[in-house]
């Protein structure tokens, strides 16, 4: 049982009793994220303003009281799970889009604006937020900035970095940093806005970005394939590639998952095969058409047992809910998913899954593997019992032990899209190494020095 | 006159003879860059391996000598003046490209590799290095990645740091950190790519570059249009945007700077009008020529009175180096250019060009403006006499002071691509504000506490 703290009161006084709680439900609410661990703050506030931000941050200063910020907490890594206390800081009352301006080819948000609002927004006058993480219409431009986000479109578009032009940060006493803005180039100091995109708030708190749109792409069209068997499917991705093409997505899919999905939707709603192989084109409508017509004689060549074409926004957003369903289908074994978001380098595809198969006779943990592709982003699920039972837990672990050793001796990462977190912090050190683990300490001891910003995660 | 260091035959001890020199002639030819600044360092080290690089910051930091890194001196800001002597640490013998792999869309460098050698390398197998710095023949991927190097491709493609995977570094205490790698995405921990990329050697001294390479596209054509006058083309820069196109490049040039042209290339090389645009399109063959068709008749409409189409690569290349010519026409001038690479939010190029006119006539400086209007990156270029001479620069140096106080009114930037350095050095608290600068030195004192990693330049 939490009991209210000391400072409660100063803190109510400081902001006003609309934007503090430390009723149980707040408590509650702001314990976790979409991932397994938890633990409640001692009062959460609800910032609306950054001056709000800058006050909650001098005071727990002042106080040396933990700040955790949290956004829509659709993080998948446990990344704003307040473990010591203190203060959950929740941004989601800062939810405007501040304006969008194709003239500059910008978009100025608050950090609760939820993903999808803002592609909304963009499309509304023909333009485009690339980034598209699983989420969008739940998880909010903030968490995507604190995990620097990713999708299927990453392979052509970037990573949510490479959208982040400029941001105002609030710096852990208080102070407020503004850094890029409205421009497309900047070369004026070091590179801030990149060290606090991924920061996974230990850094800074963000409480207003610039983020670039580009023109909206007129038309999109899709294949979807069925292999005879995963290597030649990923041996697709590679002749796509060769062949000059840049897809928008190529997404992949293994045998376990397809017989999952097959399970839940019908065992027609794909042709018998082995691999699932979505490309995605956009561009210019005339651009558009050609260019799947080459990708579908191109995969005919390769071996596709079938192909199916949408070619059209309409058909694509279908085959692309269809792939959605695969995570659905994975839940329906009534198995937990630990959802591994590993990367390898993109020739690693085959050694990859074939990886997978041996760890899932030798642990007797399922493995389910799909993603992206072109990126070597290969969401890599375990299919679990409870992972809160210390048993499953620990042969879990003794998984993901296997597992990440492996893609680190491929030159690979232990995450691709959702960060360290809670998840993955007792791997970090093996992951990047004593060097880079010893500068990161330094960059956080630089620019927080009391080390309150999201206490007890990767550092 | 400088005397060779007591800690010199230590040094030569250290490396051995041929990597270490104090001659004259060496010395003489590391002191600067394409900058007008200059001072001899007290030796030049030429390393040939990470180690030697190791061993260099390990000897310099134990006694505290200034360690200035260059690359191929191709700067514009004056980066790599070794302002406080000490050593000048050059990676040019550090030239090997030391593996193309498409399969894994990446290419491993060592820093000394020209740009275009690397590009030519990814050619080659069908792949491309998009970032394009105009001295691509000349500079280093180093360099590039010192300065976050962009160039006319980074409208769709993006500058530098967008392809830098992975870096190893040199850190000032001698440790060699490695981070990121040969994976398309990665989430392990802070941006520390981003944190070197864009450093200008103050950081620490990278050793080796993972960097990402795409599909070539296949094909490329362009449109060289004339525009009665500036307003009319940077309008249709973003009417261009607006009806859905990401050109690879869209390039504008004013009056000031077209008329040079004509004083050089003849009269006739250009039609008549007040400003000239390029757009330049790339992508799969059908979808390139079906692309500039719709270009064409939106030009038209939009009052172009002359439009000049290169529909193949070859045609391309002849426009690009006409448009090369518009540097060598303002030199014809007899004046020296002070190249001012800002930038301006894009709604503002019109604004920029009418600042400029007035500049001219407030200073008495002739002003000529031509650039990546996409990016809103225009090189301004004022032309002076004799730079050196005390007042010609004070008389050049309050011009820039306009511009820049004009530039970061509008909410633009100082530099754009050429970075701080020395040349602007004196400007940039102002342009990024106290809590930024105080955030500068911190992150330096937290990688460099001694110093000594490019000492006198911007922090």
């Amino acid at each position: 049982m939490n009991t209210t703290p000391d400072w409660f009161p100063a803190l109510v006084k400081l902001l006003g009793p609309d934007k503090v709680s430390a009723a149980p439900a707040a408590l509650d609410a702001h314990a976790g994220d979409k991932w397994s661990a938890s633990h409640p703050p001692d009062a959460v506030v609800f910032a609306e303003s950054t001056s709000d931000v800058s006050a909650v941050l001098r005071f727990a200063s002042e106080r040396e009281i933990p700040v955790t910020t949290r956004g829509a907490g659709y993080g998948y890594v446990g990344g704003c799970v307040p473990v010591l206390g203190g203060i959950a800081l929740s941004v989601m009352r800062m939810n405007r889009i501040l304006g969008v301006f194709p003239e500059d080819g910008v978009a100025i948000v608050q950090p609760g604006v939820i993903t999808g609002d803002l592609q909304d927004a963009a499309r509304e006058v023909g333009w485009e937020y690339p980034p598209d993480p699983a989420s969008l219409k739940d998880c909010s431009i903030g968490g995507n900035i604190a995990t620097n986000a990713g999708g299927p479109r990453c392979l052509k578009y970037g990573v949510t970095r490479n959208y982040v032009l400029g941001l105002e940060v609030v710096l852990a006493d208080g102070k407020v940093l503004r850094t890029g803005g409205r421009l497309h180039k900047n070369k004026t100091g070091f590179d801030l806005v990149g060290m606090f995109t991924g920061s996974e708030g230990m850094l800074g708190v963000v409480t207003e970005a610039t983020l670039r749109i580009i023109p909206k792409p007129a038309s999109r069209a899709m294949l979807a394939a069925i292999f005879p068997g995963f290597p030649m499917a990923a041996a697709a991705v590679q002749e796509i590639l060769n062949a000059g093409h840049l897809p928008s997505a190529l997404e992949i899919t293994d045998t376990f998952t397809l017989d999952a999905a097959r399970k839940r939707l019908g065992a027609d709603v794909f042709p018998p095969g082995d691999a699932h192989l979505i490309v995605e084109v956009d561009g210019r409508p005339a651009a558009v058409a050609s260019e799947i017509d080459e990708l579908h004689r191109l995969l005919t060549e390769l071996g596709a047992s079938f192909i199916e074409r949408a070619p059209d926004e309409e058909s694509c957003e279908r085959i692309w809910k269809l792939r959605r369903e695969f995570s659905f289908s994975l839940r329906d074994t009534g198995l937990t998913k630990l959802n591994e978001d590993i990367v390898v380098p993109r020739s690693k595809l085959v050694a990859l899954v074939e990886f997978a198969k041996k760890l899932q006779q030798d642990t007797g943990i399922p493995v389910a593997c799909f993603g992206h592709a072109g990126d070597g982003n290969i969401h890599t699920n375990l299919m679990v019992g409870d992972y809160q039972d210390p048993e499953v837990k620990k042969r879990a672990d003794h998984a993901l032990d296997l597992l990440f050793t492996w893609v680190l001796e491929q030159g690979g990462a232990i995450t691709g899209e959702h960060g360290v977190g809670l998840a993955k912090k007792r791997w970090l050190l093996q992951a990047v190494g004593e060097v880079s683990f010893d500068t990161h300490q330094a960059l956080k001891h630089a620019l927080d020095p009391g080390g309150l910003l999201n206490p007890g995660k990767f550092l």
